[in-house]
């Protein structure tokens, strides 16, 4: 009994004087630059945790949910997963002779990338379950994980995973440091973002929420097995968002991290719930060191958000001003 | 950095402290009767939390799943979101004068459960689509608060939350104490369980997996609501168990928790990972303390599952021999 008291004292004893070193010592956002963006952020958490506040939110309820493409990483000058797509194509294709004939695979194959997506959203869904589906989970998983590490932007030449803003590694970090679940909620493929989320962003595989295709169980010599089906499940965009919350997370986020106007249910309902509330849209801003765009974009659309968050006034990050670096130093 | 150096000190030091007494002092699962299945339980916690041996899984990778109806709390006579549902058909029948002469409605207020039920599965989709539809997500919530707070079991007389069963809430307390993460993943209702499973097993409403209906995103008066819709979206039974644990964690659990067929295939995927896996069934033999029944019981069928676990190895719980005590002491 003695053991158990003193070792509690011990506990928040260095508790509480790591406390006081890193509230001393450290920005916990040094990327961002000095402004309103980062101090809403920084009031904000200091608001939900100083205990005893009318504002203070126990740990359990201090949900964060983040997009993922525009948000977490970069989407210009298409999004990552359709590159994925496309390479995934070119790797089957000599078991698809088909292909050579077929749209949108013969213009995919030529590489007229503007004629194969020229059939829309069509055409994407038919890129998408040729090259998402059929195989097993654990299949696709190890896929993705291939192409993540060989893959290379075609601006950047950086691989994809090294495109993710530095800024809000940041934030994502901060947030965890004070208790935070953080979660991604995104339009994207739930399985093509799980096998490197956790390692990219400390985000573990059953804090994404994403958009998904069915799948089937299956005994397989003996062995349990889930084959991926043809055949949407879920679309986490838009109106999909605050459902595949609700499905996924069963609270509702106290902050929600967004970029477009796909994001703009996901911050209604995150501000509609009692008590503080955060709602930041990352705005496009600078064409120098990353893409700029906004009400006109076909990729990350941010207009009716926009419009919204100046009137509700939601944080707006201005890239070009608030970050001082877009993505993390390169990796030897 | 002095400073944060020696808080790390300190820590470490009290951990190691605290864990030295707790492993000295306490026993883990103590409404557990010494024997084969506790003996399995504490043998597999040891041998992937012992840092440095083959068998130990990163604190990331210990997720356990446990079936709920049956598993975490009993079961019999019939579900009892099944009461709820027939304690809410009484509840709205004023609202809905037609019932009186359409079934199984008018059986059910009649009193008469089994010529209602006698319909089968299509009359227990019309009885849990007219009374967990139609209302939005936050109404649901607090109806199914409401009635966990006052209903009681009809032979036991007790809350139904309190007909947990005490030497599950010690392994699952247990398992979390040694870095497990523990989720439901049950065929009943996601959002039944949610709103108590919190307080009542500890476990956070975003690690519930379980069966659910449709739902839309509106705007009423500005607010963002999500309304429940009398349309199926997932079964998380049997096959479903599987893909609903890799749609919703996304990783394989090291450990999974059942006590029927319907968990099955849910045992079979835990166990069919690399490295070392646990299943175990409860298996119900205490018709003096709880009820008997398994292999013909039309709820709660233990049949084949029974088979598998005897010739794979697996635990299985005898209630009447392993247990101590089924439920906790009635709260006052």
């Amino acid at each position: 009994m003695k053991r158990a008291v003193l070792a509690v004292l011990l506990v928040s004893f260095a508790l509480a004087f790591s406390g006081m070193a890193t509230a001393k010592d450290a920005d916990p956002l040094p990327s961002w630059n000095d402004g309103k963006a980062k101090q809403s952020i920084i009031d904000f958490v200091g608001r939900v945790t100083t205990s005893g506040s009318p504002g203070f939110v126990p740990p359990a309820e201090r949900i964060a949910t983040f997009d993922n493409d525009g948000c977490l990483w970069a989407e210009q000058p298409m999004y990552f997963q359709l590159f994925f797509a496309l390479d995934r194509v070119k790797a089957l294709a000599p078991q698809h002779p088909e292909w050579k004939e077929k749209e949108p695979f013969a213009s995919l194959l030529k590489g007229d990338v503007k004629g194969a997506l020229a059939g829309g959203e069509h055409a994407i869904l038919e890129i998408v379950m040729a090259t998402h589906a059929g195989m097993t989970t654990e299949e696709f998983e190890q896929i993705v994980k291939d192409w993540v590490a060989i893959a290379k932007h075609p601006t950047t030449m950086r691989p994809y995973t090294e495109m993710v803003y530095q800024p809000m590694l940041e934030v994502l970090a901060y947030l965890r440091s004070n208790g935070f679940k953080t979660f991604i909620v995104s339009g994207g493929g739930l399985e093509f973002m799980r096998p490197w989320v956790e390692r990219v962003y400390g985000i573990p595989p059953e804090q994404v929420v994403g958009s998904s295709i069915k799948s089937r169980f299956e005994m397989r010599d003996g062995k349990p097995v889930l084959v991926r089906l043809p055949e949407l499940n879920f679309i986490d965009d838009k109106e999909g968002k605050p459902i595949g919350i609700h499905s996924h997370i069963g609270r509702r986020p106290i902050a929600a991290f967004g970029h477009s106007d796909g994001d703009l249910q996901m911050l209604h309902w995150t501000v509609a719930g009692q008590g503080p509330r955060f709602a930041l849209y990352v705005h496009h801003t600078d064409a120098e060191r990353e893409w700029a765009y906004d009400r006109s974009s076909s990729i990350g659309r941010l207009d009716k958000g926009l419009d919204e968050a100046q009137a509700k006034g939601w944080t707006v990050v201005d890239m070009k001003q608030d970050w001082k670096v877009i993505y993390p130093p390169a990796k030897k």
